[in-house]
């Protein structure tokens, strides 16, 4: 299958890691590992011609091929496919907002779940990222780990005895390792929170981010913590601190939901079941208002209140809005308000379905 | 039956007036006559004391009572009620905001089905309506008027060769006529055409206000269109002047909402849908928001996108969400913020109901 057909069955096809249930997702949606490597005397890419990176994708993509843990291996030739396929792939967070912009002599290989994918000539060579439901650090290490060290005796990489692993970018330099997990925070929103656990995150050298990109803040209520640093530190000691301090999250964000149901019982409800009503009414909408109204129905399953709508088609509808998603459902690039009717619509129709 | 107990059934049971369909009542909701009128060689309310007043309360209740046409008469001594059961009586639009305020030496004779309600010693010494679903102005003046015709054989009314029938507002000296229509505006408003149609209307001698009292403005989309003067014009050019404006109106609405429909559908439809899920899911409205969200649901149903709700069910939470009701059901007098819950339970109860 070539690449634009693989990408347009992609967006018909749901999220396998947002499908199945993990620990703790009702707070803890997904667990994410990216591991940036370089091959041995070959010019990192920001430095690299064509003909050097081509090598490298060539060179990547027979390595990977050998790896048994990518079942139904597909590799995709970023420079083949056009804007909205890039981004579709960015929304379905299998590739970096860098390497979606940037997509000559670059490739993505990836498994048909997209629980495995391997950027190839993004900053660095390789970047391996491996993601899972709900809350699993230690268990995401394990698996890209393996397939790291697999990987690695088919191919070079370059190490340092001193500093670790050498990346284009100094901040990747050590381990080139980042593991975030993306939690879903609407009770520390709802009771102005957020501000105190970003600043409590940053002093443990910990980073929160929006999902969404830069500037998308808590857009859904959805937020990204992970590493910040990646020297001087193992991987298991990474791996160590951030789970422990997700739990602490976690816990606090469940007994701020406990609270706002004892205390604020009828402001939570309305807030929810506007959501819902909307959702389920509306005929235009925008991301932002989507994405938090989604945020509200799922913090309304997670507490019982709403029982008609299945928690994995609130997950799956936090992709399927987004715009480049929509203009694949709708055949074509549509601006951004026909965009707010076409969302509007599959919305209403996932909730119809799920509700019979 | 006492007063406070009559009232409180009152607010259990529908208001007939509007449970009944009537001519052309998917724009207009109501026609209501109220005719002035003064006893003869007695002094007007603002000049009288106690026992003049006491006085026309049991004249005037004496020869109600002789009157064929009002079944099942109940007669309300305002002195007896407090402030939320007459503000009651307000909402369900069978007295004058005045007459609500000032309680002493009045009292308040309707019918049971509150079609024709008798204020006495309200700023006049009696004040009658007459009121009917949809558009019937000739047939409510035809019934206005023959009860004022019985009524006068019984007491003798204060009237004037040149002038006519004598008020204490020189505003109603003449026929001490008032009639007026309830009009549901949703399409003009959506379309910014009210400001047009009131500056048309107060040229044809006119006048349009809100329906919920001085400064409402359009709130729930709704109009009250009356004749400006009582003077100079026999009460037959009334009825056929304002029956002619009103058609216009009528006209004019049903065209701009076809436009609406054909040109702005999404709109219009996502207008529609957004208060049907506010309606049907939040747990805290106001009044405010209630009624603007009541109006597209009624529109929503006048023009079959919304075929789950009953006209009439919506017609009544019109008169149902306002406070005193609210405070009646829940038994209890409630601040602001506890009645925008008990509203939004009610409404919620009420669409629920009808659903099933």
């Amino acid at each position: 299958m070539n690449s634009i057909d693989y990408i347009g069955k992609l967006t018909g096809k749901r999220v396998s890691w947002l499908v199945d249930s993990g620990p703790k997702d009702d707070i803890a949606i997904s667990t994410r590992i990216r591991i940036a490597r370089n091959l041995k005397d070959t010019p990192f890419p920001p430095c690299a011609d064509s003909e050097n990176l081509n090598k490298v994708v060539v060179a990547a993509t027979f390595a990977l091929d050998k790896m048994p843990v990518i079942k139904k291996q597909m590799s995709i030739d970023m420079g083949e496919i056009g804007p909205v396929d890039a981004q579709v792939l960015l929304e379905r967070r299998l590739i970096s907002q860098e390497f979606c912009a940037r997509r000559q002599n670059s490739s993505l290989v990836m498994s048909d779940l997209e629980n495995i994918a391997v950027m190839i000539n993004e900053e660095d060579h390789i970047r391996l990222q491996v993601i899972r439901p709900g809350l699993q650090i230690p268990e995401v290490w394990e698996e890209i780990n393996s397939l790291e060290t697999a990987l690695s005796n088919e191919l070079p990489f370059e190490f340092d005895q001193t500093l670790g692993f050498l990346t284009s970018c100094p901040t990747n330099v050590g381990t080139g390792m980042r593991a975030s997990v993306m939690l879903h925070l609407p009770g520390l929103v709802l009771s102005n929170q957020t501000n105190q656990l970003i600043q409590a995150i940053s002093k443990l050298g910990l980073a929160v981010r929006g999902i969404f990109g830069e500037g998308t803040d808590n857009l859904g209520n959805l937020f990204q913590v992970s590493n910040q640093s990646t020297l001087g530190e193992t991987e298991e000691d990474i791996v160590t601190r951030l789970s422990g301090v997700i739990s602490q999250i976690v816990k606090h964000e469940k007994n701020v939901r406990i609270k706002l149901l004892e205390k604020q019982r009828d402001m939570l409800l309305d807030h929810i079941g506007r959501s819902y009503g909307i959702l389920k009414y509306s005929y235009i909408i925008s991301t932002k208002e989507a994405l938090n109204s989604l945020s509200m129905l799922r913090l309304g399953i997670d507490l019982g209140i709403i029982r008609s709508v299945d928690m994995h088609t609130v997950n799956e509808l936090f992709i399927c809005v987004q715009p480049a998603h929509l203009q694949k459902y709708a055949g074509k690039n549509t601006e951004s308000e026909g965009r707010d009717r076409i969302r509007a619509t599959f919305i209403r129709d996932a909730l119809q379905k799920n509700n019979g």
